[in-house]
């Protein structure tokens, strides 16, 4: 070995380089012209089973060639993911519910009365001693830096509840307490997404899964269910992207928009499903007290790979306290602590011992569903009268129905009412491809919904009319 | 147009696939043979100048062949980082400052008393008022979502202050409340950084700044200071690091752990550098108000692409409160609030409030930067009697020294330390490449710090004593 040989071997390495990095452009400009093809013959940019193919291959290609498989895919799908965005610019909705709630702040704060059947924010506050427990510890002084999973005894509680509540035995090691629903969920993209990695999000969504999905530079898999289908994906379907092998799938039942939720049965068949490609599942349980049938939680599978989500935000309302959790394998469970210490150490301990707190009333979260229930069925009343289409929920907090046929474009639909009306709902476009859906939300008092949606029924109405 | 083409296409772009992964098979092959060259001939596995002709030649071979040059870079970082994780190993340090902080709590538990010179945390606590305060806000019901970027009224204290203490005007829409100082840090790198981008860091330094550096699947150039240059970067390490055209430059002055503070010349000559290359300057001020000479601030120099991080947590003894924020341009304050918005929704209200509280009093700050400066002096004092080698800190809550000479191993005695002698404090390996040093924390109460000392000195002239 001398200088030579090194200056030899980096001259090598540069010439391969820029074979890499010409072989790239070529590659681009084969995808512009399939983007092309593909358009001209109206075919979907994206096409799984030609991915699928060129994975197989490229796995066969790597082996042969001594490089790391997993490496390898990495480079592919970063190549796919690049291919895919010449294809199709990503298009984001144009309105979001976040700009319908952030406009309807603003008309408030200049005097405006608002009917929020937008937001998903739950109106009845935390409870009183629950305010009062968080006086009381912030007093005493539990105001230093904790444990990431979260204190022992918070731990222990959230233990003992799922026990009762779902029957099901887990370690403390298992829990990690979190700043709210939002973060859980975002741990679980982080403990398990790595760039270039794909997650199965079902549509319609929560627009956070493929946020954070996308926050780890991998790709959302977007299963699109319908209606018609009770917004079950179809068995093909689900086949069809699990044999793409993504890192992580997320599901949300009682779901956030279409309240639909998932039977015991059905949560067994889709474990099973998963189980076989080893992929991890991100069930998102936050309105599990809001369950007008029996809920079922992921942890009940004992599949190993599951993580659910958990806040104190529905339940106890304790929306603004931002705390919440995830429960996973010791394993997930330590790798998501090591973020939480490393981006906020821990959630303040004051807020952890409240939430102590909280868990000690059972009958809060019933009677806050039974309050839900009740009103999800006012809207459904309001909703039959005038005949459009939805699925009655059967848990959660909103009603998604169906408001205009094909070219209804619903966020404008939903700007126009706000500015006209005082009425803010969320278009069916923040949840996915869904233009003519819009979804209300029950999370206000019962008078103001009533109002809100005698305006919305009115409308709707008078958009059907000029349809017709 | 026809299905035909489609196919060929199709065809073609496997094939250039397959070109592109085995040159990428074989540029591997090479990375590891020049790995062992370097190795066999002592030569770092990095070389920064040989990179920065390959970047060079790499957008010149990308432009010439139509390839967007950022992504041609994109590709070439992760090509270089693969190398280099294939020629050297990443060893982490086998031992952290958690480790030992953790240990420390286990034997805090089983009843031993502990001498904590290892943690970041001041023991003041927060003010009285602060609690009262938070107490008032939570029972008068101010825990629902709010703003991302904070309460206004927040933020308008924040910006008073910011003109106070350090004469610099900011809007508050420049200002974004953030859970503490680690999630400000956070939001920085992610607003700042992607895959394959490079963040320069000057060692010693908190581990957080790597941390998040890799969170981004971006890289850390090291710049490693040493004590005989007061711990200042030299003038041709600091230019050949930014030669490399980094994305972000983190400094945190009063530094943690090496106390050293920076002058205003000091800090406008830096400033001048880094605008030069158009990189995002963040600037880590937690330590502020306990500086012991005039404090300088990177808002002061206009400089548009600075974000400075600071917290609550030492200013006012708000650690467990998790409360903190960041300053910097517009746009920036708003990529960083869409972070918040997503993975928090926002700081709890009444925290936000109590921080309000915290702000009236100018006095607590002052008075706790003046308990920090004389406790380090008490620190000062012990280690001159030894004759250990130390820069003398003009800032900050922690001292540096040497205590060992080549081939010393700092986490092996601090964990010796603490097992025998329970003192707890934080090895140099925590901060960077630098075993012959031990952080000392003066986060704790006199009587406990001249104890801790004691023991710790007896120990460190043990040590001496064993390699003289």
């Amino acid at each position: 070995m001398s200088m030579d040989e090194i200056k030899r071997l980096r001259e090598e390495i540069r010439i391969v380089t820029e074979e890499i990095i010409r072989a790239i452009s070529k590659r681009r400009i084969l995808a512009e012209k399939l983007g092309e093809a593909k358009k001209a013959l109206g075919i979907s940019p994206i096409d799984l089973d030609a991915e699928a193919e060129l994975r197989a291959q490229i796995a066969k290609i790597a082996s042969e060639n001594g490089l790391d498989p997993e490496y390898a895919q990495k480079i592919l799908s970063l190549l796919i993911q690049d291919a895919i965005s010449i294809q199709q610019p990503q298009t984001k909705p144009r309105i979001t519910h976040m700009d319908i709630f952030r406009r309807a702040k603003q008309l408030e704060m200049s005097g405006e009365k608002i009917y929020h059947l937008e937001v998903g924010e739950p109106d009845f506050g935390a409870p009183r001693q629950v305010a009062e427990t968080l006086s009381w510890a912030a007093s005493h002084g539990y105001a230093a830096y904790g444990e990431a999973k979260g204190r022992p005894e918070l731990r222990k509680a959230i233990r003992d509840l799922l026990r009762e509540n779902i029957g099901v035995d887990v370690s403390e090691d298992q829990i990690v307490i979190t700043p709210g629903g939002r973060f859980a969920v975002y741990l679980a993209a982080a403990s398990t997404l790595r760039p270039g990695d794909q997650a199965v999000v079902i549509d319609p969504s929560w627009p956070l899964y493929k946020q954070v999905v996308e926050m780890m530079h991998a790709r959302s898999l977007v299963i699109h269910t319908r209606l018609e289908d009770k917004w079950r994906p179809k068995h093909e379907a689900l086949d069809k992207y699990l044999r793409q092998k993504p890192r992580t799938i997320f599901i949300n039942y009682p779901n956030n928009p279409t309240g639909t939720t998932i039977s015991s049965t059905e949560m067994s068949e889709l474990v099973e499903e998963i189980s076989r490609t080893g992929a991890y599942l991100v069930s998102d349980e936050v309105y599990m007290d809001y369950c007008f049938t029996d809920f079922t939680s992921a942890l009940e599978t004992g599949y190993e790979r599951t993580i659910v989500i958990n806040s104190f935000s529905k339940s106890w309302g304790m929306t603004g306290y931002r705390i919440g959790y995830i429960v996973a394998s010791k394993e997930l469970a330590d790798r998501a602590a090591r973020i939480v210490s490393q981006l906020i150490t821990c959630v303040p301990e004051f807020i952890q011992i409240a939430a102590v707190r909280a868990i000690e009333d059972r009958e809060i979260p019933r009677s806050y569903g039974e309050t839900m229930k009740r009103r999800l069925e006012i809207v459904s009343r309001e909703l039959d009268k005038i005949g459009v289409s939805y699925v009655k929920p059967s848990g959660g907090m909103y009603v998604f129905p169906k408001i205009g046929e094909d070219g209804f474009d619903s966020a404008e639909f939903a700007l126009n009412l706000l500015e006209k009306k005082r009425v803010a709902v969320a278009p069916g476009t923040a949840f996915g491809d869904y233009p003519e859906y819009i979804r209300i939300s029950v999370g206000l008092g019962e008078e103001d919904l009533r109002k809100g949606l005698q305006i919305l029924v009115e409308n709707l109405q008078r958009t059907g009319r000029q349809e017709g």
